[in-house]
């Protein structure tokens, strides 16, 4: 991978010969990269089959968010001196096999899943940014700054008023909406856990071998707990007893 | 519809109350804006078909451009005093016929319809910005920059040497290739001349009715020949005879 002269000033890593957080780092950013690539695909074809005109702009305005939000770390990755699509390829089957198992039936179950795949992905920028360098960190807060919930113009905003309104429409669906949300957080923390198990520097970052900076093996299952739980509330708030 | 006392200082215009010329525009933004959004609908599920994650990201962005552009005429519209989902309702009949009519089978295809569709969509905003006021002019001319098929960083220039790459590797798809954007024109043409006769607005624009401003209908059917022209000579650059 030749060296970018016109790239920021930050210090290339070449990542065979990177250190192991390094390495590590780039993984991260790989992962989050083509999450934010994947959230985008999936919420233009949410725009694309959405009920109304309002709602296609809105989930397409989200869409857009997010693939900004894939630019941002694509371009630290360069500045990292590697090319995105080098660092998303190892996550391509775990992120494939998430949307495959979880494939959306219905319109209020493709906003479940927008915003189930939207808090985990926010709940994990937020536990991750503990364990990276400062300027990785710095990248991560600007991309978990998306809004609240209660922000009708954030995109989390926009699905919880477009959720409860799919209940409100018929409330039958209730039942069936919770267990999706649960087969979703389930399906999402298997396959974060595979990502780690799959990837060596990941699994050092998030485990030990960067003294100071990594988390222990209970730590991370402390974490997996944290977002296990925060779902619960989420899908809660939403009349959704998971 | 209710006044925005937040929206820039461009006097509002009641759809219902206003001026024909008025009516013309606002169905013409309704357009061009429904137009946007479903061409950013088409891109987003080009990249997520992709075969490398670099064309995926390159045609996510190509993709949020044309968001881009919808938010700039969603946005005149709510200064004119128009919600845009209302301005493009009437056109979402023609636009869906017309890509009922024109579904890809193939990456290629996928690859020359986006490219058809960006150059009549360029063609026609070049061809109309004659005939509207001088706010629209500009922002329609604003829309139209966007880039040429040499800048290989343009949706142009992207998609014309994935076209090129995808002849090279498969030189008998050729035939198929041009008769199939040979076909895209045609229902393009012909999907526009049924908005036309069915938006008696638009048709006030194009052919007639407000003095100094409109066509005659000799003069749209030279539009829609230089269109075609234009179009022929894009095809036989990509080695696709039409």
């Amino acid at each position: 991978m030749s060296e970018n002269p016109h790239a920021s000033p930050v210090e290339p890593v070449d990542p065979a010969a990177g250190t192991p957080e390094q390495a590590a780092v780039v993984d991260l950013l790989g992962l989050l990269a083509l999450g934010e690539l994947t959230g985008f695909a999936r919420l233009a074809a949410d725009s694309d089959a959405a009920p109304t005109l309002t709602a296609r702009a809105a989930l397409g305005r989200h869409a857009c968010r997010e693939f900004g939000h894939y630019e941002l770390l694509a371009e630290r990755l360069r500045a990292l001196g590697v090319e995105a699509a080098a660092a998303m390829a190892p996550f391509e089957p775990v992120l494939a096999r998430f949307h495959e198992r979880t494939l959306p039936a219905t319109w209020a179950e493709r906003l479940v899943k927008a915003h189930v795949g939207d808090s985990i992905a926010t709940d994990f920028y937020r536990e991750v940014a503990a364990y990276v360098d400062d300027d990785t960190r710095d990248l991560v807060l600007q991309v978990l700054d998306r809004g609240s919930a209660e922000d009708a113009g954030s995109v989390e905003g926009f699905l919880v008023s477009a959720i409860r309104e799919a209940i409100a429409t018929d409330p039958a669906s209730s039942g069936r909406l919770a267990l999706y949300g649960r087969r979703l957080v389930g399906e999402a923390l298997a396959q974060a856990q595979q990502a780690v198990v799959e990837r060596d520097a990941l699994a050092t970052l998030l485990v030990g071998g960067v003294p100071g900076r990594s988390a222990d093996l209970a730590e991370v299952g402390r974490m997996f707990t944290r977002m296990t739980e925060a779902h619960t509330q989420r899908l809660a708030n939403l009349g959704l007893a998971s």
